[in-house]
């Protein structure tokens, strides 16, 4: 197989986080041209072997098409992670994620770009912190003012304004969505996890957090409704699983809301790779938001973008 | 050793749950004797053979003062408990829970007094239910109009008035904790569980809960504080543990607050033996209430009242 040391034009562009790593192939276009993925998280990398993963998963192509540049985001880039690389604040545009970037070579010679995370200083009662999700917001794009969503293990709700990324907040919905379905009184009582979502169950619990009056607002009352609505006959254990994901991400509208992120009526962007965007989307028409799913290229295209505007720029290599 | 068939006029009196199994052997007056507690909940009853299992616990006192009544009360009496005794309904009185006991003869021919759950049909979205604390509500005293909270894996605060049980609402506040401490984020950064509360901690968790402004009170958004805390460098992983409990029990009081249970300037009555009553009665001072310790006796005084009313009435032995 020969290697070029000649730039192709191509990147390599991984997502990696706590639980999986996602590598892509990209076209000088920044068209996917083939994408792996598999559970190698950073929680799971034995002392600090991040080089050695990395390879493992992306060298086939280092192989194939020479010494690519690779442009890794995520929780890579976190104090457990390769690099701790510092957090960039809020506001922020495409440039300062750019000139927060730092650079490694790695042992085949190709260049190893680290994207910062971001910080929100503003938010109580400490600041606020995501590390991966910028650059899926910069995917989704900064031209245009929007509220957009990113669903996962820890949510983030986002504001774009003027061309940066004004401002965001997390919510560890899909953590304790997790801990209820694998350890709690809900994991006894539920079915089995069935591939197929029960939206009738899923919508059923997004209303019971949308409907509540405020005297019966309780988060942590509707939690108990799981156990209540099977006393009461009126859940099956085929329901409680997407029932509570829908009491849980319909609080999660529901404070994003009291937070003054969404109004009724007004558009919102839901960008994610985690296979939650559906429930998202009909959370959002749920409550009479216009959702628009950002698809699950944000992160390739905002990878890019930051690395355009890096190579624009007077940085050096280190 | 003798057994007699005349009643000696003490009794036995079962707290039955779960996750455990507690049994006091009570004196005419009213003053326990003897006690024991162990890990036998029913959820870890196989076979459904709650008999050899209780007269395993209280076969000695038997043996030794003869066929005393035993009175029980908790999950023992649920669906998946010996005999599933129907719910009364709110608002209730002693008498209504004396109607409601149901009676068995055990194998050495003691009686079993079975006592009734509470439902509150007018809770949202499903009737809310408790099986034991009830026993502790009667126990505290229905003389006077009162607020009380039962903290717990699923915590209830309840309303005396008129001489009734008038309503409740419950809480899963332990339980968050738990899925929280052992099994989240936060049990990989948390120090080692120490024997003495870390004080300090809790009271910034639950002030935390209690001095959000609207526009940052999610609830889902606080639990990532401790995250957020510990990269601020403003939390070590010995405060964790006990800001998290903070936090989660300032948000059970807040919800209470918001859901009408309590104001500022109030008397509330925390009852309880789940060694959590300090925590509440610590979280009720920052929220300006006055907390009246019920002792863990209530259950004791409960069961002798509804005990006592039952053998006033006309029911007769099944």
């Amino acid at each position: 197989m020969a290697q070029t040391s000649e730039p192709s034009g191509k990147v390599i562009v991984v997502d990696w986080g706590t639980t999986s790593l996602r590598a892509a192939l990209v076209s000088p276009a920044g068209k996917t041209i083939e994408f792996v993925e598999n559970g190698c998280g950073i929680q799971f990398i034995a002392d600090r072997k991040f080089e050695p993963e990395l390879l493992k998963t992306v060298g086939p192509w280092l192989k194939t098409h020479g010494k690519l540049p690779v442009i890794a985001s995520g929780m890579i880039t976190s104090r457990n992670g390769w690099v701790e690389v510092p957090y960039i604040s809020c506001p922020a545009r495409v440039v300062d994620l750019a000139e927060g970037t730092v650079r490694r070579r790695l042992s085949n010679g190709s260049e190893l770009f680290l994207l910062p995370g971001l910080t929100d200083r503003s938010r109580r009662p400490f600041p606020d912190v995501m590390r991966g999700e910028e650059t899926q917001i910069v995917g989704f794009g900064l031209q245009r003012p929007a509220t957009i969503v990113l669903p996962g293990t820890h949510s983030k709700w986002a504001k774009v304004e003027t061309g940066q990324i004004a401002k965001f907040q997390t919510f560890v919905t899909g953590e304790i969505f997790a801990l209820l379905s694998q350890h709690s009184f809900i994991a006894k009582t539920a079915g089995e996890a069935s591939a197929t979502a029960n939206w009738p169950a899923f919508e059923r619990g997004v209303n019971v957090a949308k409907n509540m009056l405020d005297a019966d607002a309780a988060f942590l009352t509707q939690l108990f409704s799981a156990r209540t609505g099977m006393l009461a006959n009126e859940l099956g254990p085929e329901d409680i699983r997407d029932f509570i994901s829908g009491v849980l991400i319909g609080n999660e509208f529901r404070e994003a809301q009291c937070c003054g992120w969404t109004e009724a009526g007004q558009k919102i962007g839901i960008v994610g790779n985690d296979g939650l965007n559906e429930r998202y989307s009909r959370a959002a028409n749920l409550f009479e938001l216009f959702p628009t799913e950002g698809g699950d290229q944000a992160v390739v295209a905002g990878a890019l973008e930051i690395y355009s505007a890096l190579r624009q720029s007077a940085v050096e290599v280190a």
